[in-house]
């Protein structure tokens, strides 16, 4: 399993111990099959015992589902390493584990609009997520600047809006991701972003756009190019929308479905002249029909047995009503986590600054001689470790809002050339935050010690298929604390 | 050639030309054979003539050298484009070229020591060289933390020095990659960094080191860790520096031979007791062992026919006494090539705040909490860009002298998993800063221009097998100027 190179490093030194008695057999105990789908509520607690030899042969993971029995599994793979002779050894027994994650949504988002990723890619990033006991894919699959899910009741969406005939999914492959990520404990939530982010709807139904692809100048219309949002007064726009949500309900499994709801631009709307008669005529205002909008969507959501998931500026910038079982998906800063659990919703804490991993490559908008982006610096792994979901959040009862959050990857600079090298190992730092929290035994956990767990969990994602970049040089990989930052080091 | 979906960008929204009238010949006229390895001196100039299909149905490269030959070859194929129907077409007729080289080091180093590069890697990386008319592998081959290359005079060098029996390359290899540079017109220049960064030697040679890996604290002895220099007073040290440069003369066919001396530490060699009582007896300061040592080294160049070339300390620190011939490469500011032209010397300028292409992924130090790293921010292509060489140089006298330089890649951070991505496709705006120079008919060459250009040359370099990393979403290379910064963009 292990390529040329690539030891398992902190094991690099030890000595080749004797051959040892042989663990024969582990026992895989789970208490109930829960449903058939992972979901939010299951319960993936596990205990991992591995005796010593003379105590017994046989080792023992116990769980109250199956879905607790991968992440023991997963542990025990973690334990295992293949020594420079090639014989596979655990470190040190006996191993008495009692495990549970810190939060129970532990997602990892991709956007597959800005550029276009293989089936392939995205099984891969299921195989990743589940060597780091992530168990959600949050799918953000449509966006303006291309739609490359096949539609059953509209082709067209997918047949003008996908950027090739090759650069699409189909019903058939979505249920087999589904099942791919199934299999791995991983929900699949599917992201439709609306009433914005919808520009490529307009090569299908421009009747419902307003303000489509406005140029030049599309920054006072949208957030990114091309600008187009739906006209929220029309009633074919609810037709539209309903049908989307009726079929893609009915071919993603979960029981959420994300209905995006991020930088909705009012300028848009009121400047669309039919949408601006209506907000004197009614003394509205524009922002007011995010929520008129939402309404209507969720309402759909419902009708399909859905609950909804929605980015932050739903209840916050427009402070749309949304149902108690509603998740806000938290993206701006680490700080705007309060502001929701203080309205009493469940959050994904998932602040740009932290875990954003896209960001860093300099901006990807022409004509910017200074090449800055917004989102800069990159997010290193010991930036993206330090985030805290909780952070500064006191009450109990409000932590216990914060359901997890998504180690997240927007597109406009990732494509299946670097896809890999993006994610991982960064988002493995996400991963043990999100499954471990900030403290273990009472005591705060450190970027120090991390290092070392996250570079061994680099090298097993390599020797499993996964193009991770390298923390160190091999050097250091090999000699743990001896490139450490000294303590007043001069630069 | 192209994958699917990676139609060259521009012309995606071109009209589908009805059959044309085909290119039945290329032919290529060179003055003369110039020597069996491309060199400094040679003339990569070439013209490229290709008429309309009423003239005629033959094109004519035209070059005073076969490497010139090769870059108008080079420039032919990014005349061709793959239609959607898979049609090769050249978008306007008649073309008339004629081109040269702003300057003639135009390079690239890989550093093969911190993390090891499979042979594959390196040859993938002199093909996308060659599709940029980049003209220079610069090859750090070893450094403090492996020593991967095969010695013949002492096999233990690598046997004991390399991260493993395979992660090495023979003489047999370097033979095969020096041939395969050659027949595409690159120069292949090796880095032997002496008397620092060589900790390695210690596992052979323990009697000719100085301070090696001190711990804790490597920082006052050393740049990065393990810290090792060869103690300047010994005749054994001298002894092995021209076996060195002996064996490797041989092996490396340039004209140029890279001796390092970046980064020499003085309190390394302060703190050495026998060094410390010669300095004392001698009335000498620690940094004048630099111009002993390269003095002695270089003697073995001479010997062995070798120019040498040296980073910029040896000069500007230590004031070493350099042959004429000899090339300091610049890398600490992009102040610091005025203040080596002003001493008379050539000089390779690639200041690590441009072209240092490992910078911004935070430290590889441990313990470090905040993560960051010396050299950020990471160097955006736009960054890379907006190098100029010969910035603040006005007397042509001096502008000549600035030769070229090399886009750099230390590879800490850095291995087989992604080092396609972090060299491309940043690397390719530095090899147009270096063969076109910063202006075009009298006007400044901009980023919003470069993006096209380099946008398409991404596209061909992922079809030729490269994984350049996206600069847009498709979306935006499919529509030119759309994507751009608006004027007053409010962030």
């Amino acid at each position: 399993m292990t390529q040329a190179g690539f030891y398992p490093p902190t094991l690099y030194n030890a000595t080749e111990a004797a051959p040892q008695e042989q663990l024969a057999l582990v026992k895989v105990q789970v208490d109930r099959c829960s449903g058939k789908y992972p979901s939010l509520d299951d319960d993936e607690s596990y205990s991992l015992k591995i005796p010593t030899p003379e105590q017994s042969t046989k080792a023992t993971i116990k769980a109250k589902s199956v879905w607790g029995a991968l992440r023991g599994m997963e542990t025990l793979s973690q334990l295992v390493y293949t020594t420079r002779a090639g014989a596979l050894v655990i470190g040190s027994l006996p191993v008495d584990i009692t495990d549970k994650p810190a939060y129970a949504h532990r997602g990892l988002m991709l956007d597959t609009s800005r550029n276009f990723f293989p089936v392939a890619d995205i099984k891969r990033t299921l195989d990743a997520m589940s060597y780091n006991k992530l168990n959600v894919f949050h799918w953000h699959i449509v966006d303006a600047q291309s739609w490359p899910i096949e539609s059953k009741f509209m082709p067209e969406l997918y047949q003008k809006g996908a950027y090739s005939p090759s650069m699409t999914y189909s019903h058939r492959e979505v249920k087999d991701i589904i099942q791919y990520a199934r299999v791995r404990g991983i929900r699949v939530i599917p992201e439709f972003d609306m009433p914005g982010h919808v520009s490529v709807v307009n090569h299908v139904l421009p009747q419902i756009m307003t303000c489509v692809n406005e140029q030049p100048g599309w920054d006072a219309f949208a957030a990114e190019p091309p600008s187009g949002q739906f006209n929220p007064l029309l009633e074919d726009t609810y037709k539209f929308v309903k049908k989307i949500i009726d079929e893609y309900s009915g071919l993603f499994r979960d029981d959420y479905f994300h209905t995006g709801t991020d930088e909705v631009n009012t300028h848009c709307w009121e400047t669309t002249q039919s949408i601006q008669q209506f907000l004197t005529a009614n003394k509205k205002k524009a922002g007011e029909l995010v929520d008129m909008f939402l309404g209507r969507a969720h309402k759909f959501l419902t009708d399909n047995k859905k609950l909804p998931m929605v980015w932050e500026e739903a209840i916050l910038d427009f402070n749309a009503t949304l149902s108690k079982e509603a998740v806000v998906q938290v993206w701006r800063s680490a700080e705007n986590v309060q502001k929701v659990v203080a309205k009493g919703h469940k959050v994904l804490a998932n602040s740009y600054e932290y875990w954003y991993l896209d960001c860093g490559h300099g901006t990807w908008l022409g004509n910017n001689p200074e090449g800055n982006s917004w989102c800069d610096p990159f997010k290193h792994w010991q930036r993206v470790y330090s985030y805290d979901p909780i952070a500064n959040i006191t009450s109990p009862a409000e932590q216990k809002l914060v359901i997890g959050g998504d180690v997240c990857l927007w597109a406009e600079q990732t494509d299946t050339n670097n896809l890999d090298n993006v994610l991982w190992p960064r988002a493995a730092a996400a991963a043990e935050v999100l499954w471990s929290g900030k403290e273990a035994n009472g005591k705060p956990l450190t970027v120090k010690d991390a290092l070392v767990r996250i570079q061994d969990q680099r090298f097993r994602l390599v020797a499993r298929g996964i193009k991770a970049e390298p923390l160190q040089p091999l050097w250091c990989a090999r000699n743990p604390g001896m490139c450490d930052l000294p303590p007043k080091a001069p630069e």
